[in-house]
């Protein structure tokens, strides 16, 4: 099996599950990455403040349905949770459908598609179902039943950390919170996920790499709100967001705009030779809303394909497991791989012959007399760039920029200047 | 009557007036503005050295003539104050046409118009006529007559101080100096005139605006000399100069060009709508020389449409009252208003939640669920924008222009997270 | 004889001798040069340790040839001095084609051209000969001789330094140890010393200008090695090399990228109305790689025609006389001089009247009335722009970019403001 169909069968067995941002869905999700990378589970009771927010009541809910007046459930969370508003109180009731009515969404516009809503900060509930079937729901009387629990419990999120040489992190985010929509965001889960067991081994990591599974919004903000002091630590990061569908990769830079994690990402992408885009910072999107808030203002991007909120299949049951393709996941951890390796490599060495150009001859490392080959070439050229630029303030990645070669040309050649103590 | 047609008005009335750097014309002309707004004027001595300068005699014109030998005014003063170079010394004299022809001006190139001329600072004088009457004159003997005086007197300019919350001030300069010519510089005194009266209405002004009517170059240089430690005090401001003809408007920025001044006007610009150009400082114009001499550097730019010198109407008898129109004139002063709302309101704020966002939610500020009307949904953007970016660093005006927002809305936005005391 | 005539002269007499990067070529070279400005020889002896590099042994050689069965020469070097790699070795021997073959150097895809090749720090031996004559060689044995000698004694460098009014110093560098190629680089010998001789003719010179005819990188490394203070006086400076093709001219930075020999050069190539291109540095090329490398980084840019290895000439025999022409030498002659006249007028001056302008009028420095000849008019634009920027940071070349008016008239319009001590 590929590494991408083992990628897309993961985002298969997690899609069932009804995730939100609090309750058993995310601990079974958390469970299930479990079988790949240790994860380990953490818990924030409800009512802890978290800066300006306070952790919610824990929500379960075992069935859900509305009955007609022959008693056949039109409208069934076993079918599809997101029938059910998210966060939605429990009701058990018979009433007209006037009465029902305002309890129900649907999207017009898509007739076919079952949208995804959500209710979490304000005790509410409802029914999402395809506008083809409200349509013809007739007159009379339903029943209508939600088997929900709200109640003191805790939020969920997992976490993983790959330790490396140094204790400075670079820090994977993605949410966890979401139900049977399989780019946003069992995607980027997945994509976490795979990216854990890619770095694992990789014997010499310099980073060490914290991987967060946790619930939008307010699983940052506990995380945060309970490592303020640890932050200081995360040199880079990326939020990891609807990455399997067909669309253009996009990096959405930090806040920042111009940190080393914006450098590695723009020029992994432009290395990739695959199109893409760059996006500047915004204050939308998902946990980049936090990480990168001005008290913070972490180095933290955000990779996706096409941007959230811009396709039609996004937040509706059309985000199914269809709509992400193995192949869209493989190139994405690839892609995760390149920008790491970039930042792992992005080092600032200083030439210990500063004064004229070392005589790379006599090392065995320029070609004295007749053809050289155009690879060999490259090289003793990404030398020269390397030697001339490394003063103490030009990273490698700087240099690779500057003279328009590729980084690992440059990676490669430094790491010949340092086998020879010509750089250090 | 529109507030486009009272503004033409008064340039209607201002038109006939016999203005030059000094003299009874520029008193008039203030003593008209005065019944508008409460102008006050000030006169400084001739003989008063002012840096590099000295303030000149006084000029006064009651008459001036050249009659032909049938005794009839073939050109006269009375039917055209442009007929006289200005400052020309007083003359009475029978002269044959040999004689009279090197004190003679006229366009050839525009033989129908009426050029206007200037000798302040060396003693001499002159006649503008149309062309197509110069080549007409036979020979002959003609009788000349300038009844002016050049006498110690004073340069008159006049001042509106409209006193703000802070004594920061931006200053709004228009030269008073010019004779029957309606664009250049009715137009930008009538602007300021108007823009006074609109600002008085506004109970809310953080800056005293500082109104001044002066002669052009002699007029700023004198204010100048007499305010050096006062200008300190001066925020931003514009010289508002030709701005009732129907060419683009033009905005020339300050010689800082990166001055809040300067962001104002750009951004008012782009927001209004209008085609317009934005204009980097040059050292040639009107009082902006002198307000942003390097030894000043004051944040003032330049308003205008046409650019000066551009248009073939500068400077000659047909940049009469029809060559401004109400509507260049209203548009004038909406853009004015605009800017300056922009300016007042371009504030720095410091958000009080700088980890992670507020709840806006718990405060009403953000929708939990359902469809967002568009516009709503624009101002919840904005206030992200202005949540994320009130790191004390950003002005609101510096927010709209990385958001790509307009500046109305992230004020608004920005008043709303006042309101419940998110930023400060 | 025109100027450009006069240096294809020199061209044409220096083409024959056998120079390299040692040897009595060089010397005899600068023998030459003598004729034109007093040239000084300096001589570094061979095992010199100079940073990472030791001066080798000097190379000098009498004869070379390859003999056929009948006692033909079939490789002569009395007829082209490229037919022996530089600095081989010794060699007397007979021997077979198949022995000989590896020696044997040639360009299949120029086979009437004879290709250009060194051998200076491995200790080996080579003929180089058209590859024409290459396949036609028949099997048999062959008396291969190179009357060389290598020998310790010193490598040969000229120096000819013209005093200027300050130590401040213009460095201008070329190679001298190429053999009969005229573009690469006899054609920037004969610019530097007729640049020299130009120079020498202006009798106000602030800057000291130091003329290196050095072997191409062990010159400039020996130098660098003996001058480590003294490059703290270079203030920026020109390698020149193949300015004498019919190709666009090329000025290439300095690793610095915004100097001001950059500026000046920039300017001189705008301001000279020829078509041109500005290259950013590279650590290739000729000696800039030796005088920009990190621990020197001086203000030393490249001036160039085709950048050298892009164009089919290089490094073979079609380098040659007709390679270069009077005009392309002569128009580089004239370059240069623009350049250095910029770079020496490039003065940051004072406004001693930085409150408002002074009153030019009154000096006979403005206009007072009537028309101003275009001519005129543009010089009262200039001195208002140095004016208004002569604060002490800004030079009249940052004037001259930011007015877009051309060095020379800011230039001029300085003068006369110096001369009214206005500027200082």
């Amino acid at each position: 099996m590929t590494t991408g169909n083992a990628m897309h069968e993961l985002v298969r067995q997690l899609y069932p599950i009804t995730r939100s941002i609090t309750g058993n869905g995310v601990r079974e999700t958390l469970q299930h990455i479990a079988e790949h990378i240790p994860v380990e589970l953490h818990e924030v009771a409800t009512g802890t403040n978290v800066f300006d927010w306070t952790v919610p009541k824990e929500w379960n809910i075992a069935d859900a349905y509305i009955k007609n007046e022959q008693g056949e459930r039109i409208v069934d969370f076993k079918k599809s949770n997101l029938h059910v508003v998210s966060y939605s109180v429990p009701v058990k009731q018979m009433m007209s459908l006037s009465e029902l009515r305002p309890h129900l969404f649907s999207l017009p516009e898509y007739p076919d598609r079952i949208p995804y809503r959500t209710s979490y900060y304000s005790e509410s509930w409802g029914f999402c179902l395809r506008h083809e079937d409200l349509v013809k729901l007739p007159e009379g009387t339903y029943e209508v039943c939600i088997d929900s629990k709200l109640s003191d419990g805790s939020l969920t999120y997992g976490e993983y950390v790959l330790q490396g040489e140094t204790e400075e992190e670079i820090l994977i985010s993605s949410h966890i919170c979401h139900p049977s929509l399989a780019n946003d965001n069992l995607s980027g889960i997945v994509l976490a996920t795979f990216l854990a067991k890619a770095l694992q081994l990789n014997p010499h990591r310099k980073y060490t790499y914290r991987f967060l599974f946790i619930p939008g919004t307010i699983g940052s903000i506990a995380w945060l709100a309970t490592h303020q002091e640890h932050v200081k630590k995360i040199m880079g990061g990326l939020v990891l967001t609807g990455v399997g569908d067909s669309g253009l990769l996009h990096y959405k830079k930090s806040r920042m705009g111009n940190s080393r994690m914006d450098a590695a990402a723009t020029a992994a992408l432009q290395e990739s030779g695959l199109p893409h885009g760059v996006l500047d910072f915004s204050p939308f999107g998902y946990d980049e809303r936090q990480y990168c808030s001005p008290g913070f203002n972490l180095p933290v991007g955000s990779l996706m394909r096409t941007p959230h909120g811009t396709y039609a299949e996004y937040h509706t049951s059309a985000d199914n497991i269809d709509f992400v393709s193995p192949k869209s996941l493989e190139e994405g951890l690839a892609l995760c791989q390149r920008i790491f390796a970039i930042f792992e490599g992005d080092v600032v060495y200083r030439n210990q012959f500063p004064f004229c150009e070392p005589q790379l001859g006599k090392r065995g490392l320029y070609e004295a007399m007749g053809q050289v080959p155009d690879e060999a070439r490259q090289l003793q050229l990404a030398m020269l760039w390397v030697l001339n630029l490394s003063d103490g303030e030009h990273s490698l990645l700087s240099i690779a920029q500057r003279s328009g070669m590729e980084f690992s040309l440059i990676r490669k050649a430094a790491n010949l200047l340092v086998e020879h103590a010509i750089i250090l």
